[in-house]
């Protein structure tokens, strides 16, 4: 038997299908890959920095730019999908039907690690509050600049989510439009507000702390939760527990607690699902709508255990074979086995 | 240097990067799972017809259901996404934020030929029409059903595009609700009409065929091309060249032309391209709007050569490494090609 769940954030409909993960095909997509490129080798790994653009930033307890004793590190993307030396004005092709612009933005990488096979997951608390204090500069240093609209922040581990490189890294895309996608989301947020006086996510978090059953942990500053109407299995959000519409202005005093559940998270994951691709995306809100009450900026965790077919791509409307109860329940197991192994 | 080319159709703002094919990980997805089933055990062959559940329809030339004579077959999927059974009301969960409804609708399965190697651009074109004639039968049959309110036609070809067969097959699934996709693309197109009194498609179409760098082919009832805001590469689209909303109303008389012409952009696409996974889906107007003049029904062929990656996810902007006009003129000089060797 199957279920239509509403997606409260998207207006989607959600096909929640248990019995068509017995079809022949869907055992879950594993890495097949060797993943280990060699160390003398990889671009991100210490020593090689000549391998790299020039840093744009980097955290080292020296002063000599480009040497190798940084902990994190942030780098031009070698193939950026934007750049910023493009006019970032509209134009139009000559029949006038047809609109373009420069591909005017930035596309930076974030080594994580000097470690080439720490996994993020993986790597000591305080290395992960390094990096999202990072993310925090970065991201706050671009949205300074007019042209950038909105900033997605993402990460692609393994194989099947589209990464090129091994060791540990994840990247940022300033766009010089708000994707429509994303104002839609903030779109939706905002009539909720407008009818109810209440934050939509706030309300869904209420909700789902409720209900429990999809909570996978709570500490004192944030939540991670497999949503009501997850798109896909074990898809596994992580959100604030007080009103923060942006990445850019999470305090510093909650860091640590914000590195300390998504290092849960990502274990679990790992663990319980024989470290399987997922993508990781940061939604905040757009420029200029930082302080809007109505949206939480928020952690999306996406495994990539399943493709979509011709019908999820021609309706928009996702076949999810995992039930986010059965889901978490089962990632909930492997939290306390991993605090037992500490 | 990267473009954003608007799509007037979804109002996404797509990424055009050719330079980001260079990135090492981008070679295209080839199909490495080897195809074949064999014959005896595959139940799509004719002999096997007890191996699925009875069938729906058939065109065949006896008249004994289920026996081995058809050629082109009906059956209900055995793993539905969803099921004519569930009833269709929309309900809440106790906590009434969440919000659900009983799977009801039709999962069915068209076996497009006898052959089990025959792939569908490799069919005689008295086949594929045959394969479309029954296609409209079924989408006619069940849009008398009130409880459905969209059908979506769609083909996984090819280990990328999420197929669990082989034998050569597509598939219909009928939903309760319109998609919000599908719903959303119908009224950006019906806000076109009403501002400029055209419809949206039709001056799509114009603009395509006045540019010529996009078609792929043309003939008396339809035109094959490379949208100009390709969201992946290489894809192509079917449209009609005369005012039709619906895939139900497509006179009978221009089926030849239908499947003549989606004949060429299987082949060039599958001899071009080393037979690329690739998923097909039929876009076309919901229930109740057949008749509306602002939409034309099309059929989109996306191949599946690269992997989406966490800013498509987080963003919903594509990334397209390709030029459609590159990738037309590529396939354009394929398909004459083909023309030679018949």
């Amino acid at each position: 038997m199957s279920t239509l769940r509403y997606d409260v954030t998207t207006n989607d409909w959600v096909i929640v299908a248990p019995s068509r993960a017995r079809r022949p095909i869907e055992q879950p997509l594993r890495n097949t890959v060797s993943p280990k490129t060699a160390v003398q080798s990889c671009p991100f790994c210490p020593g090689n920095e000549r391998m790299t653009p020039p840093e744009i930033d980097a955290v080292r307890p020296g002063s000599n730019l480009n040497a190798d004793d940084w902990r994190v590190r942030v780098i031009p993307n070698l193939f950026p999908a934007l750049q910023i030396e493009e006019n970032p004005d509209s134009r139009t092709e000559s029949s006038s039907f047809f609109r373009y612009r420069g591909g005017c933005g930035a596309h930076e990488v974030f080594i994580e690690s000097p470690h080439h096979e720490l996994a993020l997951g993986d790597q000591p608390p305080d290395q992960i509050v390094l990096l999202f204090q990072m993310l925090q500069r970065r991201y706050n240093d671009l949205l300074r600049d007019p042209r950038f609209q909105a900033i997605l922040i993402f990460k692609n581990h393994g194989e099947w989510a589209g990464t090129s490189m091994h060791h540990p890294h994840c990247q940022l895309i300033a766009t010089p439009v708000v994707p429509r996608q994303s104002r839609q989301k903030f779109t939706i947020a905002e009539e909720y507000y407008d009818r109810t006086g209440v934050g939509l996510y706030s309300r869904l978090l209420e909700e789902e702390l409720n209900e429990q059953t999809r909570v996978l942990a709570v500490n004192e500053g944030f939540a991670a939760v497999l949503p009501y109407a997850s798109h896909v299995p074990f898809e596994t959000w992580i959100l604030p527990r007080t009103q923060q519409s942006s990445f850019g202005s999470v305090p510093s005093s909650q860091l640590p607690a914000l590195a300390e559940i998504l290092k849960r998270a990502l274990r679990a994951i790992h663990a319980g699902l024989d470290n399987p691709s997922f993508n990781m995306t940061i939604d905040t809100a757009p420029r200029g709508d930082e302080s809007k009450p109505w949206f939480l900026w928020h952690i999306q965790i996406l495994p990539r255990l399943t493709r979509r077919s011709g019908f999820e791509l021609g309706s928009g409307m996702p076949i999810n074979t995992v039930l986010p109860e059965d889901a978490a329940s089962f990632l909930r197991d492997v939290d306390r086995a991993n605090a037992i192994g500490d």
